[in-house]
């Protein structure tokens, strides 16, 4: 059994998924739930997805041989530092946080040092959904996760992570923590912006209710990202603001020249954008479909 | 019988479905199919869209009491030049462009005059799949129909274009012109300039390939709309780029500011944003699920 007792701080979709995927490949013993709603662990316990809970971080990590944290990016510095004497000595921690620059400054103030148990995480999976009731065991199998290993991470403790995640189906690679941090902004952060700010130049026009009556299906989809959780996503923001805010101008730059070409109406130009753009959309798309992603 | 002879000038997705909806409730006498390609229009009289057809504007519309146009937006003008001298004094002229005021302007060119005979229209369907293959009789059921008349459309014109669509089973509004224009400037052609900038944006970056590679299930999503023909939206885009340019530079304004807000890392001012994106988003899916679409 590759762990004896798993912590997870924070027990939603990506936490109580990571405990179902171990728990049905028999590689754990006991989970333990924590976080601040009594309904929500008292939910995990009856869907057998956490075997006990407790709301004190202190106390749930007591024992913990993988503490998983499943918290939202503006609370994992609380985390570590409630956590920190409590630990096992042979205790390693990661987690499931999409921007990794700013956790692992998180964990560097909360332990006083690069923590050598630490390994930073980022599992490329979702749902629209989330809670605990949301998880399932499979959320994992055949997506990636990144790892982004600093260098004071233990070999032993990235091997044991590596292998965790690999038990739950998913792809592991490791990464630089900033690289990740510069990919994510550009595959990730920056499209959720676009659809928050499409969705909200819309909602702030006269008419609104008409606009949004003759929005199609194209839209719908397009759109969807933008009903993700707005806690998260300004954590998420404020914790990649570095990068982010880089493509973000980026966009506008490559954006302002489009706007430009049609107000100018050169046709061939438009032409030579849009082909490009289709056909490496269409290139993106077969690798997805050879990766088997 | 609602219609003797359906003229149907470029046989693809939207003008094949018309006439198999059309045939499947009985409102229509014969369908003539027009276009340029050989292999398409066999297909068309293969699958029994059409019951023959010619590569002859000029003949095809001859006989016909309605005329559908399903060409690109940049070859309408050459149409209604083709056909004006061969129409019935009964026929009724309609098309399925996206922008209007450019195929209203198209058709006032060809005829010297406002045409009475011709209701410009705008079915609000479509799929990612093009050419008559594709077409199936309910593509228009519950979708809406914007027809935009001129203040010259006769009222008779009006009516028979209008009993079309609902023959089809879509919902028929009327929207002046101009109007049509900016609203689908704001809900389809900027939509579709995100996700074609976003692809070309990170098509455009060093490391390309592993940015696609991580690119996760929204981003999927979020851009199938760039994999749309390229010709198809250049001419979109010329026919639209008054209120499509003005509707660009507004939503990179408000790009510009959300970037602004990152970079000061304000996560009040964000959370609001998101918020708010969120609420109309939300109010817009229980719009269209309230409207059966």
């Amino acid at each position: 059994m590759l762990i004896r007792q798993l912590t997870v701080i924070g027990v939603g979709l990506i936490g109580g998924s990571l405990a179902r995927a171990l728990r049905e490949a028999g590689e754990v013993g006991e989970v333990v739930g924590c976080g601040r709603g009594r309904a929500n662990l008292e939910k995990a316990l009856e869907l057998g997805v956490v075997d006990r809970y407790s709301h004190d971080i202190g106390e749930a990590v007591e024992g913990a041989d993988m503490v998983f944290l499943g918290v939202p990016l503006g609370a994992m510095g609380e985390a570590f530092g409630a956590m920190r004497q409590h630990l096992l000595p042979d205790a390693v921690i990661t987690d499931g946080g999409s921007a990794k620059r700013s956790v692992v400054e998180a964990c560097r103030v909360a332990f006083g040092e690069l923590c050598p148990a630490f390994v930073p995480g980022h599992p490329i999976a979702g749902t629209e959904k989330s809670g605990v009731e949301a998880a399932f065991s499979t959320l994992y199998r055949g997506r990636r996760v990144i790892l982004t290993p600093t260098e004071a991470t233990s070999a032993a403790a990235l091997k044991k992570v590596e292998a965790m995640w690999q038990l739950c189906g998913a792809r592991v690679t490791r990464m630089e923590v900033g690289h990740h941090d510069e990919v994510l902004a550009a595959t990730s952060h920056l499209p959720h912006m676009l659809a928050f700010s499409l969705v909200d130049v819309l909602a702030r026009m006269k008419e609104n209710d008409e606009i949004f009556r003759y929005a199609a299906g194209g839209f719908r989809d397009f759109t969807r990202i933008a009903s993700s959780n707005p806690v998260m996503w300004k954590d998420i923001c404020l914790a990649n603001r570095e990068a982010l805010s880089e493509m973000m101008e980026r966009y506008i730059g490559e954006m302002s020249e489009l706007a430009a070409v049609i107000r100018a109406g050169d046709g061939d130009r438009l032409l030579e954008i849009f082909s490009r753009a289709k056909a490496a959309r269409d290139r993106y798309v077969d690798t997805v479909k050879d990766s088997g992603a």
